[in-house]
C-alpha cells in the first residue's frame, strides 16, 4: 500500500512493466522522417487505442483478492473507461463505469462490448454516484489518473522510451490529470536525469501552466477546459497524487493552440501513418511550434481514438 | 552472388535482418481486438511507410564497392521508389528512379525530396530507359521484387512474425510481384513448417491464382490489373525469381473484391489505428471474408501510404 503523499519510484514502474507485459503492446519509438530530431511513441497501438491500458492493467493486477472478488468502479467517458473494462475482463473482475448522460453513444457501446456495466448519470452526479456504488457494493475505485498503481503502469511508457533512446534531450508528454507524466517523469529522471521532461497542454486547458507558475494547484472551470478539442485533457486541475510527482520531476510546461493540434493530428496520421486523436497530437504540436528548442525529442502520442468524421475533415482540410 | 534459379534460404533472411537492423522499425504484431484470432503486422510504421524499405536496404547494403560508387537505378511509381531513395541516401549511394509520366506529382516530389534523381518517361518506355541508364552510367538495377537481396530483406517480416508468434496457423501476405511472399514464406516454412502461408490478390489482378492453378506463370494484361484500387499489386505476373519461391513455399492463394478492400482499410485505420493503404488492407480483407478458415492468423499490412482524400472518403463512408 502507498501513502497518499508518497511518490512512486522506478522500482514501482519496473514491477508494473513485468506485471503488464504480455497484455500490452511494447510500442516502438518511431523516428519521424518528416521532422528532424523527433520520434513518436505511438500508444494508439494498444488494444484499446491509448496508453490508459497500461495503468488500468497494473491497477487491476494489484487488487487484493477480496477487492478483486467485489469488482471495480470508475468514472470516464473516454479512454480510461475502455481500458479499465478491458483490464477487468482480462482478470475476470467485474467493472462498473459511470458515464455522463452526454457521453458519445459509440463510447458507451464500446465500453459495454468489453463487458463493463455502464451507469449513465447527469454530469453533476458523477462523484456522488461513484461514492454510492463504492458504499453499496464495496467496489474498488480506480481513478483515471490519481492512483499510484495507475501512475506506475503509465510510467512504463517512460521506461520503454529510455530503453530505446537513452540519448534523448527531451520527452514531451500531454497532461490532463497528470497520471501519464507522473509515471513517465519518474522513470525518465531515475534512468536518465539529464533528459528534460516537458508537459504539454492546450492553451484552452492550461491549468498546469498556471499551477506551475503559482507553485500550487490552480483549478480552472471545467466548462473552460471543454473549449479544447483535446477531449482527453479537459480536466480542471491535476490530481492530488500527481501534483507532487510533477513538482518533483517535470522541468517545464508548454501550451499549444487548437489549430496546431489539428495540424499535428494530420501530420502524424499521414506522414507517420498512425492515427492520432486530438489529445494524442498535443506533444507533436508542441515540438513543431519550436523545433529547435527541444533537441532530440520523443513525443508521446497518447492515443488514436479519433472520431472518424473529424479525422476525415482534418485529412481533407490539408489536401483540398 | 546468387544464380537466377536459386532459392534464398533462412540464412539469407537472417543475415539481411542483421544488416538492416537499426535502419528499420522492428514492428510489433498487433492483436486486432475487433477480430478474434487476427493479428496485424503494421509495416506502414517504416520510415517510408511500407515494407519495401527492408528489401531496398538489404540490396543497397549488399552492393559491391564499385557498384556502390556508380549508383543504383529502379523503376517504380510507388513504395519501392521512396524505399530505394531512402536506402541509397542512408548509404551515400546515388539513386535514379524511372517513373511514368502519369505518376502522382506527390510521389515524384517525395522521391526527389529523399535525394533521388527522378526520370519521367512514357510508361511504354520504362524498361528501355532503365536499360539505357544501366548501360550509360553503369548503374546497378534493383528490381522492386525480382531480386534475391530484395526478397531476403522482405523476408525479415516473416522472421519477426514467427519470433513473436510461433503458434500461428496462417500468415496472409498480399502479392503483386511476389517479393514479399517469397521472403516471408522462406522464413516461415524454415522456422515453422506447419504454419500455412497464403497469398492474397485482388480479384481484379488475380494472375497468381491463375498461375498456381495452371502450374506456370500466367500473365494478365497490365491494363486489366489497373482496375483494382490496390495500386501496389497492379502487376501482370509474378517475377521469374519469385515464382520458384512461391511454388516451393506458398500453400494457397485467395482473392478479394474491391469493396472488401475498402472495408478492411477502414477497419484497420479506425479499429487498430494504423493507416492502411488499399494494398495494405488486402490480407485483412481476406481474413474477414472467411474468419473461420485460417485459425490464428497474422495479416501483413504492407503499407500505409494512403491518399488522404481516399482515406477520408473511406472513413466517412462508414460513419455517414
Amino acid at each position: 500500500m502507498h501513502g497518499s503523499s508518497e511518490l512512486i519510484t522506478l522500482d514501482d514502474v519496473r514491477k508494473a512493466a513485468i506485471r503488464i507485459s504480455g497484455s500490452v503492446v511494447r510500442t516502438p519509438l518511431l523516428p519521424a522522417p518528416w521532422a528532424q530530431r523527433l520520434a513518436l511513441k505511438p500508444e494508439g497501438l494498444q488494444a484499446t487505442g491509448a496508453f490508459k491500458l497500461r495503468g488500468a492493467l497494473n491497477a487491476v493486477a494489484m487488487l487484493a483478492p477480496d477487492a478483486r472478488a467485489r469488482g471495480v468502479v470508475t468514472h470516464s467517458s473516454g479512454n480510461h473507461a475502455q481500458a479499465l473494462a478491458w483490464a477487468a475482463r482480462l482478470h475476470g473482475v467485474a467493472a462498473t463505469v459511470v458515464m455522463p448522460d452526454a457521453a458519445a453513444p459509440v463510447k458507451v457501446e464500446a465500453t459495454r462490448a468489453l463487458g463493463a456495466e455502464v451507469v449513465m448519470v447527469p454530469a453533476a452526479e458523477r462523484d456522488s454516484r461513484v461514492a454510492e456504488l463504492r458504499a453499496q457494493r464495496g467496489l474498488a475505485f480506480i481513478s483515471p489518473f490519481d492512483d499510484l498503481d495507475v501512475i506506475a503502469g503509465a510510467g512504463t511508457v517512460g521506461l520503454e522510451i529510455i530503453e530505446d533512446r537513452p540519448d534523448l534531450d527531451t520527452v514531451l508528454v500531454p497532461v490532463g490529470g497528470g497520471g501519464l507524466i507522473s509515471g513517465v517523469s519518474t522513470a525518465v529522471k531515475a534512468l536518465a536525469p539529464e533528459v528534460r521532461v516537458v508537459a504539454v497542454e492546450p492553451e484552452l486547458a492550461a491549468d498546469l501552466a498556471e499551477s506551475m507558475a503559482a507553485g500550487e494547484r490552480v483549478a480552472w472551470d471545467t466548462a473552460a477546459t471543454y473549449r479544447t478539442i483535446a477531449d482527453g485533457v479537459r480536466l480542471p486541475v491535476v490530481g492530488e497524487l500527481t501534483w507532487p510527482h510533477i513538482q518533483a520531476h517535470v522541468d517545464d510546461v508548454v501550451t499549444v493552440g487548437e489549430d496546431a493540434i489539428l495540424d499535428a493530428m494530420a501530420l502524424i496520421t499521414t506522414r507517420s501513418r498512425v492515427v492520432a486523436e486530438p489529445t494524442g497530437a498535443l506533444a507533436v504540436a508542441a515540438f513543431l511550434a519550436a523545433p529547435d528548442r527541444f533537441g532530440e525529442t520523443a513525443a508521446v502520442v497518447t492515443g488514436g481514438n479519433a472520431d472518424p468524421a473529424l479525422l476525415a475533415r482534418v485529412l481533407t482540410g490539408r489536401t483540398a
